[in-house]
């Protein structure tokens, strides 16, 4: 019998941690924590805001709307849960970060784990984000209330793909996903439905001419949808 | 005194109705949901599955790992929710889909609300996407374990455009973002930490230099770090 490796660690530095673990405790992701796969642990911030309001945030300097989450009150709380040699990436979600892929999310899937600051209000004050290397991390190409849910985002993906969390599944999907192709068309019984039939060559059981169906539709769909993917490279 | 307008409506077909509300019932959407201002209902797809066992998929037609969404039970549960006349655009959360932007994130928030479905498994049936007229949105070229979390996305990004859920704080940020220029640079108190300063042009007090500073500043950003940005139309 072998040890158990260490489980794959997130930790979430938050105004709201009472969204954690939210729907990464039900379902797949959800039995994993429960088996120790993979642990998660929600700080609040607030816990080292300053004065009787434990306050977190100002206005931004040189004016405008919203408040700026304090760099004094962020680097604490960073301080008091990670350790100068934890080996963890540490993140910042964030719409000016560096758009997560799928190979990202692979490397840190097999990595320790990751912790991650959940921004809120204007955005973090600056000298935080250099003063203790956050990496700012993008979802997408759009505005969220916070990092939390871009957070729940971020440890899904990583979590799908640990060790016994979804078998086989995930990864011929995403082979297809990593190589820059969109996931080619399903079908599922019934076989006929509202005069719509499954394609003949599915039914047939040629192997080979199934697998290169599968390919031809996914370089159909990727070229129709998405050929920025044919052009751009894997990072 | 006028008539308060129709709540902005998210139906969300899911296996796990159970991950809603989450994170959208906290904070600032949360209060906004209590207050009436939005509307959200999750509804179970499996109340539509076949057999004893209430059963929703099957395996891929022509081989291949993971199970498919069928068609026939798919399209029942969206029968039984959206009326024909009903005007909302209908979802699926996919891979595949057209990557979510601002500019739809805006238009989705003005417009009644969304149906939105989310998969699991290797996929859902194709037929059921083209016959119901589901629109395939993608939250990022990454993979997750299903649709649910990339629906909360989709839903936190609307929902704090809807009037009087976050106020004036929004629209500035979303200016920005939606011209194509990432966010500057934020700071605030205090003036000096860790040996940090704030840069001297935001305490001076002079508007005109500060949004050329910023300016220059998103301009350079997005350059260094987006320069894809600078080029894509939006849309």
């Amino acid at each position: 019998m072998t040890t158990d490796p260490a489980p794959w660690r997130a930790t979430i530095l938050t105004l709201y941690p009472e969204m954690f673990p939210g729907p990464l405790g039900i379902s797949l992701s959800g039995d994993a924590l429960t088996r120790g796969t993979w642990a998660l642990e929600a700080r609040q911030i607030r816990e080292h805001g300053i004065g009787r309001h434990r306050s977190v945030d100002d206005t931004p300097a040189g004016g405008g709307a919203g408040m700026v989450l304090r760099c004094d009150v962020l680097a604490a709380a960073i301080d008091a849960v990670v350790a100068p040699d934890d080996p963890r990436p540490r993140l910042l979600m964030s719409p000016r970060g560096k758009p997560l892929s799928q190979a990202r999310v692979r490397a840190l899937s097999t990595g320790p784990g990751a912790v991650i600051v959940c921004g809120r209000f204007e955005g973090v004050d600056e000298r935080v984000i250099s003063a203790r290397g956050l990496e700012e991390v993008s979802i997408g190409d759009y505005v969220l209330s916070g990092g939390e849910i871009a957070a729940l985002v971020l440890v899904d993906a990583c979590v799908r793909l640990l060790p016994g969390v979804m078998g086989k599944v995930a990864s011929g999907e995403d082979e297809s996903f990593e190589s820059g192709r969109l996931e080619y068309p399903q079908y599922t019984r019934p076989r006929e439905w509202e005069g719509h039939a499954i394609p003949d060559i599915l039914n047939g059981g040629n192997h080979g001419a199934i697998a290169k169906w599968r390919e031809a539709e996914s370089e159909r769909l990727t070229r129709e949808r998405r050929p920025d993917l044919l052009t751009r490279r894997k990072d």
